[in-house]
């Protein structure tokens, strides 16, 4: 698995911008760069140039000058990768992007595979396992939440609970399989009194873990949210309203447009997911009835349902109105255990006997304007609420990678067999397995066990460059 | 025009990626840079670090990491604005982009405008206007052709050239006005005859440079070929086999598919975009000549066009066959002088009889098997042998930008009456009001003469960031 060659990759995202930045790694990456670069300033080559320099000049092939750049110099093992480094900051042209690394490849180096500067990162040492993971979950995040995780992850948080416990459980392993040796004596060097206090601390913390997970990955991938209303009921000012209740000027950098009514939005650093439905009137007709089953999917994949219609035409419209309230029974019928927000939208429309009629009908009901922006705090708060946050806000550690709950899991099991082992008194070369497969489990979180399976499985998944 | 405030941008791409750069220029860059940065290794400000260096640390937003990031500083004037600089590489993802420019935009920065660093350089007098425009330029180029116009633009190819004529016709003016002031002693301190050889210089170069506007708009742009022929006669295989002549590796590294026709495929170093038509085959349905009026508007907007037929097809049939003869001579006739190559496509169906045959029919065919890539060679030469590169490849100076061909033509146009004056003997203050012109208009090349809405409109073409 550990490659000597230098690799090449573009680390920015591609497309024109003002600049790019392409990296490269590896022993020969400040020579192959020499070969290349002809600095403005300096007669030095940038091999006699300190650490954590930055040079401007020109790349040049032959007698052709690419483009005028920057180069910044990283010598290992001060570097992303442990390695020497060197980054090209340059215009941001596809066409110079390519030539440059074109040319880096005809100097010896090799086009980067997905992850692989952080995969020598981490085989250098300067990441666990884990923290390599939080790498892509961090450049991932597109919210407030998975941020917050991934950051803590890569700082090392998850893993040093992890590691703390692998330690302190390998201490005890080392005892009991110590008096194995000395069976015939029938000697206890593990303190049995304490080794079942550490067990339990183990299980409590790994409980915990595993708890945090439905938490975590609700927050790592967005949580559904279906909308079912009729058309024209204000589902798209209802969303745009819920966007400009965040800071605008997330769309605004970004570039983004959103013009379909399924989009993510990050409300109070969590990102919703909102899935448009063709709600589920009651019909005859074939084509409307699919339309019904296709919305009753969509609520089953949903954690939070929003049923959404419009005040003003109920208000007015005795059989429509009867229609709202037979349709919020069917929903609640059929979902009970759903989080269900009934909301009557265009509230500005109509007067306040109005209100109190709606709500005599409808006790549980919200009232929204989407137009004027009354209700919408109150919606925020109420989709917030029905989050269990609590983890979250109280900086508890929170797992969110399906890799690391399942050796967790694994590392429960086995930590149970040990806690029951202990209960009825099992024999140390029983107890020193399962202790052993716990450790396994650990150590496949952190990487001090792995293979290259494991590891092309988990790399496959980063983009290129990093 | 001239700001003093701090600008904050993006200058990478948006969207995901493994890193992100986001650049701050500025009297208070760095000490912006400084309240939201604790380093790791050093600790020593950023303003007391040495210009042109590299430190990794975190941006921290009050109590919260945002990021791990590495900060490069530039003191003013050695950055590409001129002033102090600080770039931001930060894991690329949009949350975290958002995050740091929003904190930076908090501590007292200001989103910078489109081009708006670029804008600051040239005021900064780091590079002049048409050197500014040929940034923007390089960040478009998509090929060997532009991308070599714009790197000999900026650095200064263009833009030396007219201001070493600009200094000499100063020189002259400036002694053509002093003869003014000795007016009554009729003196003649500006040499006539060194004058005229100085204006047929100028006027020779002023020309040369507006022809080359003809090759440099078409390299700038891409030229416009129109792909006539039936469905299923292989305008997508043949799209694709020239395609593979020219590097695969461009494809691979930006990730682009091309699943569209209508694309643009560089061949030997020059771009040429490809515009799929519906065909002229005659008929009388009605929407089939909607499609026949729309293939000739294409023609019309195309520089060249290729006739694509399958020579298997019309081989076997000698109605098509017909039809395919009569199709030619249309496009002939009503575009004579509109470059045609006449392709038979699938060559390697048929045998060297019907070959012989349809050269017989058809004596300018060309025949090409997209599926072999027999004849795609002979394709791209032919293509090539019809845009006059000589200047290209003779590294003369292109001129592709419209506001310096206006620019040029105007000049000219004054030069033009300054010969014209001297052969008349125009009195000494007629004609340096038209020298007086044609400075004007050089000037505005080089940014000598200038104003708000001229930069306004030239930066506004440029990317935020950059």
């Amino acid at each position: 698995m550990i490659n000597q060659d230098t690799i090449v990759a573009l680390a920015t995202p591609s497309g024109a911008g003002a600049i790019a930045v392409i990296r490269l790694s590896g022993s020969e990456a400040i020579s192959i760069a020499d070969s290349c670069f002809k600095s403005v300033k300096s007669t030095k080559k940038l091999s006699s140039q300190k650490t954590h320099t930055i040079h401007l000049g020109h790349i040049i092939d032959a007698d052709k000058t690419i483009d005028e750049v920057l180069v910044s110099i990283f010598k290992n093992p001060n570097s992303y990768t442990g390695e020497d480094v060197v980054e090209i900051s340059c215009h941001g042209s596809n066409y110079i992007q390519q030539e440059i690394i074109q040319l880096f490849l005809r100097k010896g180096c090799r086009m980067a595979t997905a992850g692989e500067f952080t995969l020598r990162a981490f085989l250098k040492g300067k990441l666990d396992l884990s923290q390599a993971e939080a790498v892509a979950d961090l450049i991932a995040s597109d919210n407030e939440a998975s941020h917050k995780i991934a950051m803590q992850q890569m700082r090392g948080g998850f893993s040093s609970e992890i590691a703390k416990l692998r330690e302190q459980l390998l201490n005890f392993a080392s005892l009991i399989e110590l008096e194995l040796d000395f069976a015939e004596e029938d000697v206890e060097f593990a303190d049995r009194t304490e080794f079942k206090a550490l067990i339990e601390r183990i299980s409590f913390v790994l409980k915990r873990l595993i708890d945090s997970f439905a938490v975590g990955n609700v927050i790592k991938n967005g949580i559904p949210v279906a909308i079912v209303g009729e058309p024209n009921v204000g589902k798209s000012t209802l969303l745009n309203a819920l966007l400009n209740e965040e800071r605008a000027i997330v769309s605004e950098i970004a570039g983004t447009t959103r013009d379909t009514i399924e989009d993510e939005i990050s409300i109070g650093g969590i990102g919703f997911r909102f899935i448009d439905t063709a709600g589920i009137r009651e019909t005859k007709d074939v084509v409307e009835s699919i339309g019904i089953k296709k919305t009753f999917e969509k609520i089953d994949q949903a954690q939070v349902v929003i049923y959404l219609f419009d005040s003003d035409v109920i208000s007015n419209n005795s059989e429509k109105s009867h229609n709202v309230v037979v349709e919020i029974q069917k929903i609640k019928n059929k979902y009970p255990q759903k989080p269900l927000i009934i909301l009557g939208n265009k509230v500005d429309k109509i007067n306040d006997s109005e209100v109190a009629n709606l709500k005599s009908q409808i006790p549980d009901i919200q009232f929204l304007s989407a137009k004027t922006g009354k209700g919408v705090e109150e919606l925020t708060h109420s989709l917030l609420d029905l989050i269990n946050t609590g983890a979250l806000r109280n900086n508890e550690t929170i797992v969110t990678n399906t890799r690391h709950y399942d050796a967790l899991l694994k590392a429960f099991e086995e930590i149970q067999k040990v806690k029951e082992g202990l209960k009825t008194g099992l024999s140390g070369d029983l107890l020193a397995i399962d202790i052993r497969q716990a450790l396994y489990h650990f150590g496949e979180i952190t990487g001090e066990i792995t293979n290259d399976d494991l590891l092309g499985n988990i790399f496959a998944n980063f983009c290129i460059g990093k």
